[in-house]
């Protein structure tokens, strides 16, 4: 029955609903090393990140399907992996993934990552959009926007934006922080808020950012303000296009990187109107994130008086803070929550998120995501990862006696796909 | 060795230390359902509280007692429970929990409810009594009192209402959150609070009660500005008489609902004054409680004030914090801890919370408590379930050579019962 | 292969890169159970501290070394203890420990603790020493120091002190909390702070000290203002010295114990400028640590500012905070932890802490420390207790085929030395 539970949990068809694009391009190993890792810094000459949970996993798991024994070496990873080529390298991890439907968080679409369109013709299935928020704040911003019309210009792009969207997202996190005050601001402090930040934009030199402000556009319509995690977008570029130096891809001018708080509360209260599902990234990421200001039970406030909308909360990833999400789904009928991402970087250790995930938060308030972004290992991992782990809880309380098989393997299609198709309103797969 | 000790935990008889009453009415599918969540919003029509770690645990374990297979479905469960009858219901459950002593915590006591002498009938074993200070507080508030007489008022309610009684609980939790300031308040700050507070009342009208005050009373004399974990009153009356809308209960004027820190604080240290072991709700629990100051580390400044008074605190249940309250049993002689209602809402996982509470606490610290109210599901449950986690998590420590079996065997006894009757000085049970 | 491995890990050659000395005084019962615990308070009668996980760890794996059975009784253990004599109980313990190099913090060098020579000359082993920033500050001042000498003459000391100290080690999370401002005070700043704190002490009558300084100096030179883990040194000398009240050991006058937050950062940041790895006490320890105060994410602002320095970042022990030391380590550089002193203390339950610190750490960033300071058997089971962890949790990740034996050997080889040898530059063991 174990072994049972086991297949039907690797086979089960999921729903990623959060995650990015793949990369379609060849990879250097110092390019590749800094993206299996969240850390922005330069990896030290005395380590490399595959001496990590994530490095173990991508040896063990996405190996073989590449053709190799499991536990290969790193070199003779990456040797196969450039043999193959990247659409290779991506048909097979993908394909293997075993999704069905994706959500793709679209904050940053440049050449070097597929978007929609791409990740649909790669893995043949559905692809929806989630929408960042502070992206069409910061486009806003780019194409030039008076102060009192910022309000009404954001809303029309949202609006536009978002027309076959399937839900938003928000960075507030990394941008300021979840302890934010969760209240609605007035309009005029919009206004007020709308003209600092596009007063200050307007009167810095372009070689002279405000504090902090290091983002960059890649061409005149797209602000890159960071990247799928928030990653700083030099930082992005000079990883995948690892021949050419970050500022090369820059045409000179700065983004519109969105920090000031009244307009982030902004953002995610029109966000509310929209009505779409309303993704919070919370918890661990990269080190632009403080993650003691990343905690969702900071969003309490929020949580309560957003009630009335009746918009679901989605709480992204929330490593280590796992348990305090769960009280918050089980507490509040619209928060949802998922293990994206630390499952990933915890590779061996995953079950250790998942099990907490199954505690106090009902279990229609759990969804699975990868978060992945760039290399395909990611997405496929994101995946993996979740089902090994998935079936070792579940399995231990079969096996233990607490739970029937049958509520197993109900419980993990829920998570898997049925609880995000309800609340992101996807249509049934097909046959 | 490990079957014998299962064996000897699942027989162990426990001392309950915190606990309400269970209900002897009937209960409708969504009156149960309510009942088995610590959420007070409405169950939305896409799920069922059935789906979560408690609703499988009732199914498990509950459904034999009633007579039918473990992992009966909800509609077989709520039949067969509707066909016995909450008598009968009560006496299965109740009897076979184990417990031979129970500290119940009377801080709402309605005919739904049993008190102390219907607990005592339906189980045949001791039942002693553990009163809450709001609530005391509020029965004088009610009562009609002066600001200047309050305090004096207060001792003497206290006194003449725990003169039988074996602890005092306090929900500051709820009402305001543990980072309340630790220092005594003068008699003038008392009453200038006390002042506003029944001022307050005085001067608002009946059906414009104050921000955040929805609480209401059932009669003339008794004050349930909330139920037995903190819940508001009208959402308890409202499950528990499920035909009857919560207002048709009340009597047409609100309760005294204590939510001043200064007058809060009062009660803590006019409660230490009568030096009966004090109860702190920390973690977990419905919506009202912000879990970020229900942390029991808040509470360092008052336990080492408190510490010449020799007064044992009782920190209650804990989730997510058990290891930051394991911390405060290991450096603070008066510190106590339970993983009581965690492990309720984290049936199969609740290995994980008892797990954690034998980290760092010295094993005198530990007791046991369910925190159930209401339905005997939960009764049975905090007792079944902990003793299956400890058996579980005991059990490991000695297939691994770490423990000796009669060393587990000894720790299961102290924090089952032994440690509870040293901290309540609790007679020895009748052989 | 798991038999191998644990073989593998339990012959391991360990390097304890944050250690204090072992007593080489015979100790009473009551000295012993005060020094198995954290706490400073005097044990209750109705307790003892052998009933803990560490208490059972001690007759578990201690009990054997000495002669005894596993599974000892606390009497057996002490009599046995107290016949061999403190000598050769530390022989035995300090022998079977497998560690081939400790750094000892020497931040209180009595002759009740073995220094850096004695701890060689009873293990064999090399030592080399770890400064604590506040006691040479607190020596300087206790030398007589004016105000504007302060910060040259405390540099000058820390140079000459660390001639061949291998790092730095800072307790500013008992002295004030983590959460100080991360900024390097001004010249001015330090000035005015030092006339603050050395003007205070000149004028306070010695029978008067000022509110919360209870620290005593043994002699003229050396100030004592806490113990090992920042234990308060009356209770240390209390403990140790059985017989003696802690006053009666005292010369008269009051220790320079230093609290100020602008010379405990300008500690740090000197500490800095010496360019030695810096430890900082984080998490789990005696009374005098608000817990709340000592999570390690306190210390984001001040790692962005260091990173220049390329300093190592040492974060100690980090209990329960070990998933939080982890985002840290996997985001900059120079952070590296430990879960020392917490796997000691959590004894059966070591693998929960050892498990954790394997999630998204990089495995370069994971250090072996004991944290012992006193009794043998706390260094003892600080190597014991982790490698049954360790291989427990590697063990774990090799049967379930996430990891080869390989991987697994490796970082367990990287753990328990290698990552210590680069951070400490230290020279390779002898063949």
């Amino acid at each position: 029955m174990a072994a049972d539970l086991t297949e039907f949990i690797d086979e089960l068809p999921l729903v990623d609903h959060h995650v990015h694009g793949a990369t379609a391009h060849d990879l250097s190993r110092r390019a590749f090393e800094e993206l299996i890792t969240e850390s922005d810094r330069p990896v030290p000459a005395w380590m490399t990140t595959f001496d990590s949970q994530l490095g173990h996993a991508i040896l063990r798991h996405c190996a073989p399907e590449l053709g190799l024994d499991p536990h290969a070496s790193p070199e003779e990873y990456l040797a196969r992996r450039a043999r193959l080529g990247a659409d290779e390298v991506n048909r097979r991890l993908l394909g293997a993934s075993g999704v069905e439907h994706y959500l793709l968080e679209t904050g940053y679409r440049g050449e070097e990552i597929l978007g929609p369109g791409g990740m649909a013709e790669v893995t043949g299935v559905p692809v929806d959009e989630v929408v960042r928020l502070e992206q069409v704040a910061e486009q806003v911003a780019a194409s030039g926007c008076g102060a009192g019309a910022f309000a009404r210009r954001f809303a029309e792009a949202l609006w536009e934006r978002t027309r076959t969207a399937r839900g938003l997202k928000t960075v507030v996190a990394y941008r300021h922080g979840l302890d934010f005050d969760p209240s609605r601001p007035s309009a005029a402090e919009v206004t007020e808020a709308a003209g600092r930040w596009l007063g200050e934009r307007e009167t810095a030199p372009s070689d002279e950012p405000p504090e902090g402000i290091e983002g960059g556009t890649r061409d005149g319509t797209e602000t890159g303000a960071d990247g799928g995690s928030g990653r700083r977008p030099d930082r992005r570029l000079g990883l995948v296009q690892d021949a050419a130096p970050a500022t090369a891809a820059e045409p000179g001018r700065r983004g519109w990187r969105l920090t000031d708080p009244v307009l982030l509360r902004h953002l995610i209260w029109t966000g509310l109107d929209r009505g779409l599902p309303l993704q919070f990234h919370t918890g661990f990421g990269d080190p632009d994130v403080d993650l003691r200001r990343a905690d969702p039970l900071l969003l309490r406030g929020l949580i309560e008086r957003a009630e009335p909308t009746g918009v679901p909360i989605m709480l992204l990833h929330c490593y280590p803070y796992v348990r305090n999400a769960g009280h918050l789904a089980h507490a509040y009928p619209a928060v949802h929550l998922d293990v994206g991402l630390g499952v990933t970087h915890t590779g061996a250790r995953a079950a250790a998120l998942v099990g907490q995930s199954l505690e106090v938060a009902p279990f229609a308030k759990l969804l699975f995501s990868s978060d992945a972004w760039g290399p395909a290992e990611l997405h496929h991992l994101g995946a993996r990862l979740w089902r090994r782990a998935l079936a070792r809880v579940l399995g231990w309380f079969v096996a233990e006696g607490e739970w029937s098989a049958g509520q197993a393997a109900r419980v993990a299609a829920m998570v898997g796909a049925g609880n995000a198709r309800r609340v992101y309103e996807l249509t049934a797969p097909r046959p």
